[in-house]
């Protein structure tokens, strides 16, 4: 892969993205609206596939500002006529629709199976007779990795799933992985450390827990910290993640390649949690014991190595913890209405 | 674990086995079939559950000689209410059920992923909710390892399926030792390496290669070897394979371990094609070249490490390759006309 990819910046992304017809399944999502905003800023011609799943993290604010430059269709990677249409003469597919709820996976494992593995399956089937040279970025997370004994986890480790939504992903990236290396598909795998900033829901906890305690502070609730609160996260800024996707769309061929995106840096959740309150100026920290379900779904202390997608597609985290709690907070305190 | 479990032998089989409620899904196939037989001779109360996938190893002959003394359902893992009634009452599940060809897996994903995903969250259910103690040991393969730089590979090493049926059977072996951790059930799973023996379809060649080529032996065809034929494999016999999971049965709780069930040994292609030939008195052997897909999902050389099976289950291969291929080719010699 190129060396220049080293130096990427706002002019090249313009030059690679302007005009570029691009489908992003979960558009309406945390991470697929925030991605949205960033192409329709370099011209892409964007369309959203999302059906707005109950309790899940689509919300048609999300897209707020951009409305009239993208393309929303309301539906579901798991409609597979659908998927076929909308394939069709695309460029480019950040492919990062799911069920994203670790404790909704164990307790309706079956909407998972349909839509992180069979609804995968429609979008490769798709790509595959009617786009065989789609670009295609899968959107992983680092929960595949589950329980590990290392603390600093690279793409080499023994995947170790602790719930079916992390077993489903790694199917996912197997799947985008064996259409590479069987009918060369041009995938590229990312898998995501723990996201947190604007336009993520707000409604419940169990789809990212800076962005629920961001919402307990400035509610001026209580925010409760399980055990000592030293467990250790990768926590990235959403618009780092986006630009990580944005990068791996330039790579030449992804091959199936796997790569980490974290900030690389582990950090305590206690000492977040404390920056949240201390910016929002809100909000009461508790320590409570481990409550049994958690304990036994917790993936343990996690920092991504991100030494990989350094050198090979040239990104890593620019936005400091405290910018994006700064970005973040603010965002919910201006546009409360739609998030709460 | 016990050591007791190091002198296995018949009697103790008895023992533990006589009157025990076994269900056995894909009961009519080649491995199911094999382990309702030894389990008939130990006095279990056997019922097998096969809906004779077309194209698959499902074959009424299979239960020849144990009809009357087991209870045959014809359905499908895939039908989650005919599963929920079945795996009430139960002490063991052999969960074997699956599509099982690679080739057939890329060509046709979606019925891989019907079964050997969804299928597999229709049995874990079905236990979690009616049949919590319910012992289950689960059919996996070594096919999940897929291409490794390692030629002997022990169960710690990276999985890297290379098609949809392997990438759905580890995910099947996640789910398994998911439900063990979170919801205490009693799984164990099986990685088998190639097996071969009586009982196997013989109809075409993507379930087992050896069986295929002890066929092509039978009918005085031409072999083809690909390439030079030194692509190093572990066979092991199913009678072998049968008494691994007749030991796993036993095992007080599976706690979703994972365990290498092979021969320990690699052997040439090459070499075992010679012994067909000679034992079956005819067949000739042809070299071509690799063809372009196959090469694509091959898996390279591949020997199992069973130190951990040997050490906590107390198995190991005992059938000489010799013993096994001359009862496999007498076995289809006198059954032809229900195989071919």
């Amino acid at each position: 892969m190129s060396n220049s990819l080293l130096t990427l910046n706002d002019d090249m992304m313009k030059n690679f993205y302007k005009g570029k017809k691009v489908l992003i399944t979960g558009g309406l999502g945390f991470l697929g609206s925030n991605l949205a905003h960033q192409l329709v800023k370099f011209g892409a011609k964007v369309t959203l596939l999302d059906c707005l799943l109950k309790s899940h993290g689509g919300n048609p604010f999300n897209i707020h500002g951009i409305k009239k430059e993208v393309e929303w269709v309301k539906g579901d990677i798991r409609n597979f006529s659908l998927v076929q249409k909308l394939i069709k003469g695309k460029e480019l597919l950040f492919n990062i629709a799911a069920q994203t709820s670790h404790t909704d996976s164990i307790v309706h494992p079956f909407l998972d199976v349909e839509i992180n593995t069979k609804g995968q399956i429609n979008i490769l089937e798709s790509a595959k007779a009617h786009n065989p040279f789609l670009k295609i970025v899968y959107c992983s997370t680092r929960a595949v990795y589950g329980v590990s004994k290392k603390k600093v986890l690279d793409e080499e480790i023994l995947p170790n799933p602790m719930d079916i939504y992390s077993a489903d992903k790694l199917a996912g990236e197997n799947y985008h992985r064996i259409y590479a290396k069987v009918f060369g598909l041009d995938t590229i795998i990312l898998r995501c450390a723990n996201g947190y900033g604007p336009r993520a829901q707000m409604l419940q906890p169990s789809f990212g827990i800076l962005n629920w305690f961001i919402r307990l502070a400035l509610d001026n609730q209580e925010i409760k910290i399980f055990g000592d609160g030293k467990q250790v996260r990768d926590y990235v800024y959403v618009s780092d993640i986006a630009q990580a996707f944005l990068n791996a769309g330039k790579v030449k061929q992804g091959e199936g390649n796997i790569y980490n995106v974290g900030c690389g840096k582990g950090i305590p959740l206690i000492e977040i949690v404390k920056k949240i309150v201390q910016i929002a100026g809100s909000g009461k920290i508790v320590y409570v014991p481990w409550p049994e379900t958690n304990k036994k779904i917790d993936v343990g202390d996690f920092t991504a190595n991100i030494d990989k997608i350094k050198k090979e597609i040239g990104w890593r985290a620019r936005v400091p913890l405290e910018e994006g709690l700064s970005q973040t907070i603010q965002f919910y305190k201006e546009n409360k209405k739609y998030y709460w």
